[in-house]
Protein backbone atom coordinates (compact mmCIF):
# COMPACT_ATOMS: atom_id res chain seq x y z
CA UNK A 1 0.00 0.00 0.00
CA UNK A 2 1.43 3.00 -1.08
CA UNK A 3 0.95 5.68 1.72
CA UNK A 4 1.35 8.56 -0.40
CA UNK A 5 -1.50 8.06 -2.29
CA UNK A 6 -5.33 9.33 -1.16
CA UNK A 7 -7.59 7.41 0.50
CA UNK A 8 -10.78 7.02 -0.40
CA UNK A 9 -13.60 5.74 0.93
CA UNK A 10 -16.84 4.85 -1.52
CA UNK A 11 -20.21 4.34 -0.14
CA UNK A 12 -23.89 4.27 -1.71
CA UNK A 13 -27.19 3.94 -0.80
CA UNK A 14 -27.99 0.89 -3.25
CA UNK A 15 -26.41 -1.54 -1.62
CA UNK A 16 -22.83 -3.01 -2.00
CA UNK A 17 -24.11 -5.21 -4.75
CA UNK A 18 -25.38 -2.77 -7.13
CA UNK A 19 -23.77 -1.53 -10.62
CA UNK A 20 -23.44 1.96 -9.44
CA UNK A 21 -21.42 1.53 -6.53
CA UNK A 22 -18.78 -0.59 -9.35
CA UNK A 23 -18.62 2.08 -11.35
CA UNK A 24 -17.05 4.38 -8.78
CA UNK A 25 -15.05 2.36 -7.94
CA UNK A 26 -13.15 2.00 -11.13
CA UNK A 27 -13.11 5.64 -10.92
CA UNK A 28 -11.50 5.98 -7.47
CA UNK A 29 -9.23 3.60 -7.80
CA UNK A 30 -7.28 5.84 -10.65
CA UNK A 31 -6.89 8.37 -7.53
CA UNK A 32 -5.87 6.19 -4.66
CA UNK A 33 -6.20 3.30 -1.72
CA UNK A 34 -9.94 2.16 -2.10
CA UNK A 35 -11.88 1.07 1.21
CA UNK A 36 -15.59 0.20 0.36
CA UNK A 37 -18.22 -0.05 3.48
CA UNK A 38 -21.81 0.06 2.03
CA UNK A 39 -25.13 -1.43 3.02
CA UNK A 40 -25.74 -4.93 2.72
CA UNK A 41 -28.94 -4.53 1.31
CA UNK A 42 -30.79 -1.29 -0.87
CA UNK A 43 -31.15 1.38 1.25
CA UNK A 44 -32.80 4.16 -0.98
CA UNK A 45 -34.70 6.77 0.61
CA UNK A 46 -32.84 6.40 4.11
CA UNK A 47 -32.70 9.87 3.91
CA UNK A 48 -30.22 11.00 7.29
CA UNK A 49 -31.29 7.53 9.65
CA UNK A 50 -28.75 6.26 11.89
CA UNK A 51 -29.11 2.82 13.57
CA UNK A 52 -30.04 3.50 17.37
CA UNK A 53 -31.92 0.94 18.84
CA UNK A 54 -30.38 -2.53 17.17
CA UNK A 55 -26.81 -3.54 16.36
CA UNK A 56 -24.83 -2.97 13.80
CA UNK A 57 -22.69 -5.85 12.01
CA UNK A 58 -20.21 -5.69 9.12
CA UNK A 59 -18.41 -8.02 6.80
CA UNK A 60 -15.19 -8.27 5.50
CA UNK A 61 -15.50 -9.32 1.60
CA UNK A 62 -13.59 -8.19 -1.13
CA UNK A 63 -14.50 -6.50 -4.35
CA UNK A 64 -12.53 -6.69 -7.52
CA UNK A 65 -9.39 -6.91 -5.01
CA UNK A 66 -10.62 -3.67 -3.44
CA UNK A 67 -10.94 -4.20 0.57
CA UNK A 68 -14.72 -3.85 1.29
CA UNK A 69 -17.32 -4.10 4.20
CA UNK A 70 -20.97 -5.16 3.83
CA UNK A 71 -22.56 -3.35 6.89
CA UNK A 72 -26.09 -4.05 8.31
CA UNK A 73 -27.31 -0.67 9.01
CA UNK A 74 -27.99 2.85 6.67
CA UNK A 75 -25.58 4.76 4.75
CA UNK A 76 -24.82 7.07 7.69
CA UNK A 77 -24.55 4.29 9.49
CA UNK A 78 -22.01 3.15 6.97
CA UNK A 79 -19.14 6.66 7.00
CA UNK A 80 -20.06 6.49 10.61
CA UNK A 81 -18.59 3.06 11.65
CA UNK A 82 -16.03 3.56 8.49
CA UNK A 83 -14.26 6.92 9.95
CA UNK A 84 -14.86 5.56 13.70
CA UNK A 85 -14.04 2.44 13.54
CA UNK A 86 -12.90 0.51 10.35
CA UNK A 87 -10.41 2.59 8.71
CA UNK A 88 -6.82 3.00 9.82
CA UNK A 89 -6.76 6.87 9.21
CA UNK A 90 -9.67 9.53 8.49
CA UNK A 91 -9.65 8.96 5.05
CA UNK A 92 -9.01 12.37 2.13
CA UNK A 93 -12.39 11.54 0.50
CA UNK A 94 -15.79 10.20 0.42
CA UNK A 95 -17.53 9.38 -2.80
CA UNK A 96 -21.08 8.13 -2.79
CA UNK A 97 -23.28 6.22 -5.41
CA UNK A 98 -23.00 6.20 -8.33
CA UNK A 99 -27.05 6.76 -7.72
CA UNK A 100 -29.51 4.36 -10.02
CA UNK A 101 -31.70 7.56 -10.19
CA UNK A 102 -31.64 11.31 -9.68
CA UNK A 103 -31.24 13.28 -6.40
CA UNK A 104 -31.86 16.74 -7.42
CA UNK A 105 -33.93 19.34 -5.89
CA UNK A 106 -35.81 17.92 -2.96
CA UNK A 107 -34.93 14.51 -3.28
CA UNK A 108 -30.98 15.26 -1.79
CA UNK A 109 -33.28 15.00 1.48
CA UNK A 110 -34.99 11.95 1.16
CA UNK A 111 -31.45 10.53 -0.43
CA UNK A 112 -29.23 7.99 1.56
CA UNK A 113 -26.39 8.55 -0.80
CA UNK A 114 -26.35 12.39 -0.61
CA UNK A 115 -26.74 11.90 3.27
CA UNK A 116 -24.15 9.65 3.27
CA UNK A 117 -21.91 12.74 1.76
CA UNK A 118 -23.38 15.43 4.00
CA UNK A 119 -22.23 12.83 6.79
CA UNK A 120 -18.75 12.73 5.42
CA UNK A 121 -18.32 16.78 5.44
CA UNK A 122 -19.30 16.80 8.86
CA UNK A 123 -16.56 14.69 9.79
CA UNK A 124 -14.82 17.17 8.15
CA UNK A 125 -13.98 14.89 4.84
CA UNK A 126 -14.37 16.32 1.14
CA UNK A 127 -17.51 14.41 0.23
CA UNK A 128 -19.11 14.07 -3.28
CA UNK A 129 -22.21 12.25 -4.11
CA UNK A 130 -23.10 11.06 -7.05
CA UNK A 131 -26.36 10.24 -9.17
CA UNK A 132 -27.10 9.37 -12.43
CA UNK A 133 -30.54 10.13 -14.22
CA UNK A 134 -31.59 6.75 -14.92
CA UNK A 135 -33.40 3.81 -12.41
CA UNK A 136 -32.57 0.69 -14.60
CA UNK A 137 -30.12 -1.61 -13.05
CA UNK A 138 -28.44 -2.24 -16.54
CA UNK A 139 -28.06 2.07 -16.80
CA UNK A 140 -24.95 2.79 -19.10
CA UNK A 141 -22.04 4.19 -16.77
CA UNK A 142 -19.72 5.11 -18.87
CA UNK A 143 -20.84 9.46 -19.32
CA UNK A 144 -21.17 9.32 -15.07
CA UNK A 145 -17.36 7.93 -14.78
CA UNK A 146 -16.22 10.30 -17.12
CA UNK A 147 -17.93 13.66 -14.95
CA UNK A 148 -16.96 11.88 -11.85
CA UNK A 149 -13.36 11.48 -12.81
CA UNK A 150 -13.27 15.45 -13.94
CA UNK A 151 -15.07 16.01 -10.61
CA UNK A 152 -12.95 14.45 -7.65
CA UNK A 153 -9.87 15.25 -9.59
CA UNK A 154 -10.33 18.88 -9.05
CA UNK A 155 -11.90 17.99 -5.54
CA UNK A 156 -8.72 16.42 -4.46
CA UNK A 157 -6.35 18.44 -6.28
CA UNK A 158 -7.54 22.02 -5.55
CA UNK A 159 -10.11 21.79 -2.87
CA UNK A 160 -9.22 23.51 0.78
CA UNK A 161 -12.84 23.03 2.30
CA UNK A 162 -12.73 20.32 4.69
CA UNK A 163 -16.57 20.35 5.14
CA UNK A 164 -16.68 20.34 1.19
CA UNK A 165 -20.04 18.28 0.01
CA UNK A 166 -20.86 18.41 -3.86
CA UNK A 167 -24.65 16.94 -4.64
CA UNK A 168 -23.67 15.56 -8.56
CA UNK A 169 -26.64 14.77 -10.74
CA UNK A 170 -25.61 13.43 -13.99
CA UNK A 171 -28.18 13.36 -17.51
CA UNK A 172 -28.23 10.10 -18.89
CA UNK A 173 -26.84 10.91 -21.84
CA UNK A 174 -24.02 9.63 -23.96
CA UNK A 175 -20.48 11.91 -22.75
CA UNK A 176 -20.34 13.66 -26.01
CA UNK A 177 -24.44 14.95 -25.80
CA UNK A 178 -23.70 16.71 -22.26
CA UNK A 179 -23.37 20.12 -22.18
CA UNK A 180 -20.83 20.74 -19.02
CA UNK A 181 -20.85 21.34 -15.68
CA UNK A 182 -23.30 24.08 -14.06
CA UNK A 183 -22.83 24.72 -10.48
CA UNK A 184 -26.16 25.16 -8.86
CA UNK A 185 -28.64 25.54 -6.21
CA UNK A 186 -31.14 22.88 -5.41
CA UNK A 187 -34.55 23.67 -7.15
CA UNK A 188 -37.66 24.18 -4.72
CA UNK A 189 -39.28 21.51 -6.00
CA UNK A 190 -41.96 18.67 -4.23
CA UNK A 191 -43.74 15.27 -4.68
CA UNK A 192 -47.14 15.04 -4.83
CA UNK A 193 -47.83 11.63 -3.50
CA UNK A 194 -50.40 9.05 -4.09
CA UNK A 195 -51.08 5.62 -2.05
CA UNK A 196 -51.99 2.71 -4.48
CA UNK A 197 -54.28 0.70 -2.06
CA UNK A 198 -53.97 -3.19 -2.61
CA UNK A 199 -55.39 -6.21 -0.53
CA UNK A 200 -52.76 -9.07 0.70
CA UNK A 201 -54.00 -12.65 0.34
CA UNK A 202 -55.85 -13.01 3.85
CA UNK A 203 -57.75 -9.99 3.08
CA UNK A 204 -55.78 -6.92 4.79
CA UNK A 205 -54.80 -3.42 3.30
CA UNK A 206 -51.99 -2.42 2.37
CA UNK A 207 -50.00 0.60 0.35
CA UNK A 208 -47.48 1.39 -1.98
CA UNK A 209 -46.33 5.15 -2.25
CA UNK A 210 -46.39 6.41 -6.09
CA UNK A 211 -46.00 9.81 -6.78
CA UNK A 212 -44.79 12.51 -9.18
CA UNK A 213 -42.04 15.47 -8.75
CA UNK A 214 -43.40 18.71 -9.25
CA UNK A 215 -41.13 21.32 -9.83
CA UNK A 216 -41.79 24.70 -8.34
CA UNK A 217 -38.90 27.08 -9.66
CA UNK A 218 -38.39 28.88 -12.52
CA UNK A 219 -34.88 29.71 -11.76
CA UNK A 220 -32.27 29.28 -14.39
CA UNK A 221 -29.92 28.63 -11.95
CA UNK A 222 -30.98 25.63 -10.31
CA UNK A 223 -30.00 21.65 -10.46
CA UNK A 224 -33.57 20.86 -12.46
CA UNK A 225 -32.89 23.41 -14.62
CA UNK A 226 -28.89 22.05 -15.93
CA UNK A 227 -30.49 18.93 -15.83
CA UNK A 228 -33.33 19.64 -18.39
CA UNK A 229 -30.75 21.35 -20.41
CA UNK A 230 -27.97 18.41 -20.29
CA UNK A 231 -25.50 19.64 -18.11
CA UNK A 232 -24.43 17.68 -15.06
CA UNK A 233 -25.27 19.79 -12.12
CA UNK A 234 -23.34 20.69 -9.05
CA UNK A 235 -24.92 21.77 -5.72
CA UNK A 236 -22.75 22.81 -2.90
CA UNK A 237 -24.70 21.58 0.30
CA UNK A 238 -24.24 22.05 4.28
CA UNK A 239 -26.25 21.14 7.14
CA UNK A 240 -27.98 24.34 8.59
CA UNK A 241 -31.42 24.26 7.82
CA UNK A 242 -31.91 27.04 9.61
CA UNK A 243 -34.90 29.22 7.41
CA UNK A 244 -32.63 32.88 8.46
CA UNK A 245 -35.11 34.33 6.50
CA UNK A 246 -37.52 34.01 9.19
CA UNK A 247 -35.90 34.93 12.50
CA UNK A 248 -37.26 38.03 12.46
CA UNK A 249 -40.66 36.90 11.27
CA UNK A 250 -41.27 34.98 14.19
CA UNK A 251 -39.72 37.05 16.74
CA UNK A 252 -42.90 37.76 18.16
CA UNK A 253 -42.81 34.06 19.63
CA UNK A 254 -40.69 35.63 22.64
CA UNK A 255 -43.60 37.80 23.79
CA UNK A 256 -45.52 34.78 24.79
CA UNK B 1 -67.16 16.82 14.51
CA UNK B 2 -67.01 20.61 14.67
CA UNK B 3 -66.12 21.64 11.40
CA UNK B 4 -64.84 25.09 11.98
CA UNK B 5 -61.98 23.88 14.38
CA UNK B 6 -58.99 23.27 12.95
CA UNK B 7 -57.61 20.11 12.09
CA UNK B 8 -54.83 19.24 13.60
CA UNK B 9 -52.73 15.84 12.80
CA UNK B 10 -50.40 14.52 15.43
CA UNK B 11 -47.42 12.71 14.98
CA UNK B 12 -44.04 11.88 16.79
CA UNK B 13 -41.02 9.16 16.16
CA UNK B 14 -40.81 7.86 19.46
CA UNK B 15 -44.47 5.55 18.56
CA UNK B 16 -48.00 5.99 18.80
CA UNK B 17 -47.17 4.50 22.42
CA UNK B 18 -44.80 7.14 23.78
CA UNK B 19 -45.91 9.16 26.92
CA UNK B 20 -44.66 12.76 24.65
CA UNK B 21 -47.43 11.95 22.12
CA UNK B 22 -49.95 11.84 25.30
CA UNK B 23 -49.14 14.99 26.47
CA UNK B 24 -49.19 16.41 22.79
CA UNK B 25 -52.61 15.14 22.15
CA UNK B 26 -53.54 16.90 25.41
CA UNK B 27 -52.81 20.53 24.31
CA UNK B 28 -54.06 19.69 20.87
CA UNK B 29 -57.13 18.87 21.54
CA UNK B 30 -57.76 22.24 23.21
CA UNK B 31 -57.53 23.98 19.90
CA UNK B 32 -59.20 21.55 17.16
CA UNK B 33 -60.44 18.28 16.12
CA UNK B 34 -57.17 16.13 16.56
CA UNK B 35 -56.67 12.68 14.05
CA UNK B 36 -53.15 10.82 15.38
CA UNK B 37 -51.29 8.97 13.10
CA UNK B 38 -47.81 7.70 14.52
CA UNK B 39 -45.11 4.59 13.98
CA UNK B 40 -46.56 1.46 15.28
CA UNK B 41 -42.92 1.16 16.97
CA UNK B 42 -39.75 3.83 17.84
CA UNK B 43 -38.71 5.43 14.86
CA UNK B 44 -35.92 7.66 16.52
CA UNK B 45 -33.17 8.73 14.33
CA UNK B 46 -34.63 7.91 11.16
CA UNK B 47 -34.39 11.34 9.82
CA UNK B 48 -35.93 11.77 6.76
CA UNK B 49 -36.00 7.91 5.62
CA UNK B 50 -39.25 6.82 3.23
CA UNK B 51 -40.62 3.45 2.75
CA UNK B 52 -39.97 2.63 -1.05
CA UNK B 53 -39.11 -0.73 -1.04
CA UNK B 54 -41.75 -2.10 1.12
CA UNK B 55 -45.68 -1.87 1.55
CA UNK B 56 -47.10 0.28 4.55
CA UNK B 57 -50.06 -0.73 6.74
CA UNK B 58 -52.33 1.37 9.27
CA UNK B 59 -54.11 0.17 11.91
CA UNK B 60 -56.85 2.56 13.24
CA UNK B 61 -57.31 2.51 17.05
CA UNK B 62 -58.20 5.06 19.16
CA UNK B 63 -56.08 6.86 21.95
CA UNK B 64 -59.01 8.52 24.80
CA UNK B 65 -61.26 8.63 22.57
CA UNK B 66 -59.56 10.29 19.78
CA UNK B 67 -59.01 8.67 16.06
CA UNK B 68 -55.65 7.47 15.88
CA UNK B 69 -53.83 5.37 13.36
CA UNK B 70 -50.72 3.20 13.99
CA UNK B 71 -48.21 3.15 10.72
CA UNK B 72 -45.90 0.26 9.79
CA UNK B 73 -43.35 3.25 8.71
CA UNK B 74 -41.38 5.89 9.16
CA UNK B 75 -42.53 9.68 11.11
CA UNK B 76 -42.44 10.72 7.37
CA UNK B 77 -44.63 8.23 5.46
CA UNK B 78 -47.07 8.80 8.27
CA UNK B 79 -47.26 12.63 7.33
CA UNK B 80 -47.53 11.27 3.94
CA UNK B 81 -50.12 8.28 4.16
CA UNK B 82 -51.94 10.93 6.50
CA UNK B 83 -52.18 13.93 4.09
CA UNK B 84 -52.73 11.92 0.83
CA UNK B 85 -54.58 9.02 2.58
CA UNK B 86 -56.04 9.05 5.86
CA UNK B 87 -57.28 12.51 6.31
CA UNK B 88 -60.92 13.87 4.80
CA UNK B 89 -59.12 17.06 4.17
CA UNK B 90 -55.67 19.67 4.69
CA UNK B 91 -54.90 19.73 8.31
CA UNK B 92 -54.72 23.62 9.31
CA UNK B 93 -51.63 22.48 11.99
CA UNK B 94 -49.16 18.97 12.09
CA UNK B 95 -47.35 18.86 15.56
CA UNK B 96 -44.42 16.24 16.28
CA UNK B 97 -43.68 15.10 19.23
CA UNK B 98 -43.56 15.46 22.27
CA UNK B 99 -39.79 14.12 21.54
CA UNK B 100 -38.36 12.48 24.20
CA UNK B 101 -34.72 13.93 24.12
CA UNK B 102 -33.33 16.90 22.39
CA UNK B 103 -33.49 17.90 18.81
CA UNK B 104 -31.13 21.29 18.50
CA UNK B 105 -28.11 21.76 16.77
CA UNK B 106 -26.89 19.14 14.24
CA UNK B 107 -29.96 16.65 15.63
CA UNK B 108 -32.46 18.10 13.75
CA UNK B 109 -31.12 16.20 10.41
CA UNK B 110 -30.89 12.44 12.01
CA UNK B 111 -34.65 13.44 13.61
CA UNK B 112 -37.59 11.37 12.39
CA UNK B 113 -39.74 13.66 14.99
CA UNK B 114 -38.56 17.24 12.56
CA UNK B 115 -38.24 14.92 9.81
CA UNK B 116 -41.92 14.42 10.14
CA UNK B 117 -42.57 18.37 10.94
CA UNK B 118 -40.68 19.15 7.74
CA UNK B 119 -42.82 17.21 5.49
CA UNK B 120 -45.47 18.67 6.91
CA UNK B 121 -44.65 22.19 5.73
CA UNK B 122 -43.45 20.56 2.20
CA UNK B 123 -47.05 19.52 1.41
CA UNK B 124 -47.74 23.95 2.82
CA UNK B 125 -48.87 22.78 5.92
CA UNK B 126 -47.63 24.75 9.15
CA UNK B 127 -45.83 22.43 11.47
CA UNK B 128 -43.88 22.32 14.58
CA UNK B 129 -42.03 19.33 16.43
CA UNK B 130 -41.35 19.63 19.96
CA UNK B 131 -38.57 17.76 21.67
CA UNK B 132 -38.00 18.04 25.38
CA UNK B 133 -34.46 17.75 26.97
CA UNK B 134 -35.22 14.50 28.39
CA UNK B 135 -34.72 10.69 27.30
CA UNK B 136 -36.40 9.05 30.16
CA UNK B 137 -39.61 7.17 30.06
CA UNK B 138 -41.31 8.97 33.10
CA UNK B 139 -39.98 12.30 31.99
CA UNK B 140 -42.39 15.12 33.40
CA UNK B 141 -43.95 16.91 30.28
CA UNK B 142 -45.98 19.82 32.24
CA UNK B 143 -43.74 22.67 31.39
CA UNK B 144 -43.73 21.05 27.71
CA UNK B 145 -47.11 21.03 27.57
CA UNK B 146 -47.21 24.87 28.70
CA UNK B 147 -44.77 25.86 26.09
CA UNK B 148 -46.05 23.67 23.50
CA UNK B 149 -49.85 25.18 24.16
CA UNK B 150 -48.76 29.21 24.23
CA UNK B 151 -46.55 28.57 20.56
CA UNK B 152 -49.99 26.34 18.72
CA UNK B 153 -51.84 29.25 19.76
CA UNK B 154 -49.55 32.07 18.21
CA UNK B 155 -49.30 29.87 15.12
CA UNK B 156 -53.16 29.23 14.48
CA UNK B 157 -53.55 32.55 15.31
CA UNK B 158 -51.66 34.50 14.00
CA UNK B 159 -49.23 32.43 11.26
CA UNK B 160 -49.70 33.42 7.45
CA UNK B 161 -46.81 31.22 6.23
CA UNK B 162 -47.83 27.87 5.25
CA UNK B 163 -44.59 26.40 4.80
CA UNK B 164 -43.58 27.69 8.57
CA UNK B 165 -41.91 24.62 10.18
CA UNK B 166 -40.62 25.32 13.67
CA UNK B 167 -37.75 23.16 15.62
CA UNK B 168 -38.96 23.66 19.47
CA UNK B 169 -36.83 22.37 22.04
CA UNK B 170 -37.55 22.22 25.50
CA UNK B 171 -35.35 22.57 28.73
CA UNK B 172 -36.77 19.83 31.36
CA UNK B 173 -37.02 22.59 34.09
CA UNK B 174 -40.45 23.27 35.81
CA UNK B 175 -42.16 25.69 33.94
CA UNK B 176 -41.45 28.76 36.38
CA UNK B 177 -37.55 28.59 35.60
CA UNK B 178 -38.16 28.30 32.39
CA UNK B 179 -36.72 31.72 30.96
CA UNK B 180 -38.70 32.60 28.40
CA UNK B 181 -39.11 31.48 24.35
CA UNK B 182 -35.69 32.64 22.61
CA UNK B 183 -35.79 32.57 18.06
CA UNK B 184 -32.96 31.33 17.39
CA UNK B 185 -30.67 29.79 14.42
CA UNK B 186 -29.30 26.17 14.89
CA UNK B 187 -25.71 26.00 16.64
CA UNK B 188 -23.21 24.24 14.57
CA UNK B 189 -22.04 21.23 16.18
CA UNK B 190 -21.40 17.70 15.53
CA UNK B 191 -21.64 13.86 17.09
CA UNK B 192 -18.16 12.39 18.20
CA UNK B 193 -19.38 8.63 17.55
CA UNK B 194 -17.37 5.77 19.13
CA UNK B 195 -18.45 2.33 18.46
CA UNK B 196 -18.94 -0.46 21.60
CA UNK B 197 -17.70 -3.77 20.03
CA UNK B 198 -19.18 -7.29 21.31
CA UNK B 199 -19.57 -10.72 20.92
CA UNK B 200 -22.91 -12.26 20.27
CA UNK B 201 -23.60 -15.86 21.96
CA UNK B 202 -22.42 -17.50 18.39
CA UNK B 203 -18.84 -15.68 18.76
CA UNK B 204 -19.56 -13.18 16.13
CA UNK B 205 -18.83 -9.29 16.48
CA UNK B 206 -21.83 -6.42 16.76
CA UNK B 207 -21.92 -2.88 17.34
CA UNK B 208 -23.20 -0.65 19.19
CA UNK B 209 -23.43 3.01 18.31
CA UNK B 210 -22.39 5.69 21.35
CA UNK B 211 -21.28 9.23 21.27
CA UNK B 212 -20.86 12.79 22.66
CA UNK B 213 -22.19 15.84 21.29
CA UNK B 214 -19.63 18.09 20.59
CA UNK B 215 -20.82 22.00 20.03
CA UNK B 216 -18.98 24.05 17.66
CA UNK B 217 -20.07 27.18 17.95
CA UNK B 218 -19.63 30.51 20.27
CA UNK B 219 -22.68 32.09 19.07
CA UNK B 220 -25.43 33.38 21.72
CA UNK B 221 -28.02 33.64 18.73
CA UNK B 222 -27.96 29.70 18.30
CA UNK B 223 -30.41 26.99 19.96
CA UNK B 224 -27.63 25.62 22.09
CA UNK B 225 -26.69 29.32 23.85
CA UNK B 226 -31.04 29.16 24.25
CA UNK B 227 -31.45 26.25 25.91
CA UNK B 228 -28.17 26.50 28.03
CA UNK B 229 -29.57 29.91 29.38
CA UNK B 230 -33.06 28.09 30.54
CA UNK B 231 -34.69 28.99 27.41
CA UNK B 232 -37.31 27.23 25.25
CA UNK B 233 -35.59 27.40 21.81
CA UNK B 234 -37.68 28.38 18.48
CA UNK B 235 -35.58 27.89 15.59
CA UNK B 236 -37.45 28.04 11.99
CA UNK B 237 -36.33 25.18 9.54
CA UNK B 238 -36.63 25.16 5.85
CA UNK B 239 -35.55 22.04 3.01
CA UNK B 240 -33.26 24.02 0.82
CA UNK B 241 -29.16 22.81 1.69
CA UNK B 242 -27.70 24.51 -0.70
CA UNK B 243 -24.36 25.84 0.35
CA UNK B 244 -24.91 29.10 -1.10
CA UNK B 245 -21.67 30.98 0.32
CA UNK B 246 -19.87 28.20 -2.14
CA UNK B 247 -21.36 28.69 -5.14
CA UNK B 248 -18.50 31.24 -6.36
CA UNK B 249 -15.98 29.49 -4.48
CA UNK B 250 -16.43 26.28 -6.51
CA UNK B 251 -17.36 27.79 -9.83
CA UNK B 252 -14.11 26.63 -11.37
CA UNK B 253 -15.61 23.30 -11.60
CA UNK B 254 -17.47 24.71 -14.65
CA UNK B 255 -14.58 24.65 -16.62
CA UNK B 256 -13.51 20.78 -16.11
Amino acid sequence: MNSEKPLILVINDDGINAPGIRALIDVAKEFGNVTIVAPDKPQSGMGHAITLDSTLRIKKIEIEGTEAYACSGTPVDCVKIAVNKILPKKPNLIVSGINHGSNSSINVIYSGTMSAALEGSLENIPSIGFSLLNHSIDADFTAAKHYAQKIISQVLNNNKNKALCLNVNIPYLSTELIAGIKVCRQAKGNWKEEYDERTDPVGRTYYWLTGKFVLEDNGKDTDEWALTNNYVSVVPIQPDVTAYNLLTTIKNLENE
